[in-house]
């Protein structure tokens, strides 16, 4: 059995800099035609030239493979109207962390008032640019992405022409809002698609399953599975694939990621095809992400087949998820 | 400001074996006046025999220590009244696991109909041999503790007559059954007074803060503070110290124990003295234990003093809760 999948896309990835971006690039730029690059460095991404100037190491980095990185500003609500205009030739969206929520957000957004974030916002959504977020509060880790649901609807409705994505949603709760208001979108991951807070906590501790926002409970899974597995039209993959050095992982306070860019497409496979909606992952994986950015994606067909593929133990110093299992699809 | 405690117990603690036992022992021996010694080695101690040479072994790793170790049987549905009769004069309750549920707790019990466990109980009941009991189910991480909470109502009124201690509790329910059975009883942990899963997966991963049953909501941490700060007669101190290599803590698959025995005493008295209960710690530590379990403690003081204590980084080679952190409160 073989699948071929046209311009996969991955709407929300993680490439980080310097030694890591070389030694990972290439994980995602050999199978996916294109990607939404996040822009949560170290200093974080917040110019025109950072814009470029990232990109250009990008490219370097994925050594002439067919592959569009889609480049990203981190939020910040003093943007103007006229930067974003000249930004937006560069940039295919803009992403909103709260600060301190997860891996380098420090200058995030700490005032969640539409007045504080007005300016930036309505310019965004005359301009067409999508509004990225990460959507968690501050409080209880299992409860945090429900909480901010509130900012969720108030924003939807505030501007109800910005396209605003809910990335990496984990709960039943950010399913049901999709249906709720015409501008939001969401990504799913594929480890919430497979895993809950048991695979994560429930045995052994497993460090290269933590990430955030954590994974939730069963029913939570169910209900990201039933959009993702039936191509919910506002539902795009974003892997969210999220490198950390082993020795960052299986520490004393191990960092929030997990590693899945070189196996999401074989392991996708293997679970819609479990759900027998093999059917569907050509949208879940591109066409949604295509009608929803209005994107013209790289040409790249990547065909994939059902047999054993022994995922490594690492790549370069990263352990991906499934590291050392086998999966029963692999790259034809 | 000094406190000195009397014979302060450790209701539950895993000493381990072998070298660990050899490295650890003397963290509890010196600061405590006996402990309810957990029966899960590899095999687990399932006979006389084993508890008179594990005994023996303990008694060695202290190194003259006035410390009394009380020892404990893996909880067996085939132990036969002249058994436990025999068995009674050398241990002073018997611990029952979930097939599975923890550290080395593969040969537990894996039905828990009332009829394949009467024989045992009934006999303990008659004997006076208390049941301890690790209370999960084997459901989501988060619900295991209150999914088990049926059983102890069916165990508690089956058998009346039964001291049944729920071991290491961690959720509101479990601490609203104690004044709903006059035979059930529980133990607390220092670190399930002090941590919610938002210090465990809340920011960075902490491995040495994972312990089953795993850390709950900020409402259940409340709900024990009451009782034990307030001192609650049917509620004693256990540690559920348990300790682990550094390795195999910060690993692929971390181990679930935290190591507190050397910090217990220091790191409590802070607790209770934000709180202005200092004056309950005694009863906390020992007394209620003494009554619960009729013990007749060796004699043994313990003054503690405010004033600083830098907790060392390692024990041997088991890092600590707090370690490398100060507490307020220090052995005098």
């Amino acid at each position: 059995m073989k699948i071929t999948l046209k311009s996969p896309l991955d709407m929300h990835l993680h490439l980080r800099d310097a030694d890591m971006l070389n030694s990972i690039a290439r994980c995602s730029s050999r199978y996916f035609a294109g990607a939404i690059i996040m822009p949560n460095l170290v200093p974080p991404i917040t110019s025109i030239d950072d814009v470029i100037s990232y990109k250009k190491r990008i490219v370097k980095a994925i050594e002439g493979d067919f592959f569009e990185p889609y480049m990203t500003l981190f939020f910040k609500n003093d943007y103007s109207y006229n930067f974003l205009k000249e930004a937006k030739e560069h940039i295919k969206a803009i992403k909103l962390y709260p600060s301190g929520i997860t891996t380098n957000s420090e200058g995030g957004v700490s005032s969640f008032e539409i007045n504080d974030l007005r300016d930036t916002l309505e310019a965004m959504s005359e301009l067409g640019l999508p509004l990225l977020v990460h959507g968690e509060s501050n409080g209880f880790v299992m409860d945090r992405e429900k909480e901010f649901g509130s900012f969720y609807e108030k924003i939807a409705s505030a501007f109800p022409k910005l396209k605003i994505v809910m990335e990496h949603i984990t709960d039943k709760n950010s399913v049901n809002l999709l249906d709720r208001y015409d501008n939001l979108y969401a990504t799913i991951t594929l480890h919430h698609l497979l895993i809950t807070l048991d695979d994560v906590a429930g045995g052994l501790l497993q460090p290269h399953l933590f990430c955030k926002p954590i994974a939730k409970r069963y029913e939570d899974r169910e209900a990201l599975r039933q959009v993702a597995l039936n191509a919910h039209p506002k539902v795009m993959f974003g892997s969210d694939s999220a490198p950390h050095p082993k020795h960052k992982k299986e520490s004393m306070g191990c960092a929030a990621g997990v590693f899945s860019a070189p196996v999401a497409l074989p392991a996708l496979c293997e679970l819609f095809e479990r759900y027998s909606k093999l059917d569907n992952l050509q949208k879940f994986i591109s066409d949604n992400a295509v009608d929803i950015y209005d994107l013209k994606p790289i040409k790249k067909e990547i065909t994939l087949e059902k047999k054993e593929f022994l995922v490594p133990k690492k790549y370069g110093d990263v352990v991906p998820i499934f590291a050392g299992e086998k999966l029963s699809w692999s790259y034809a």
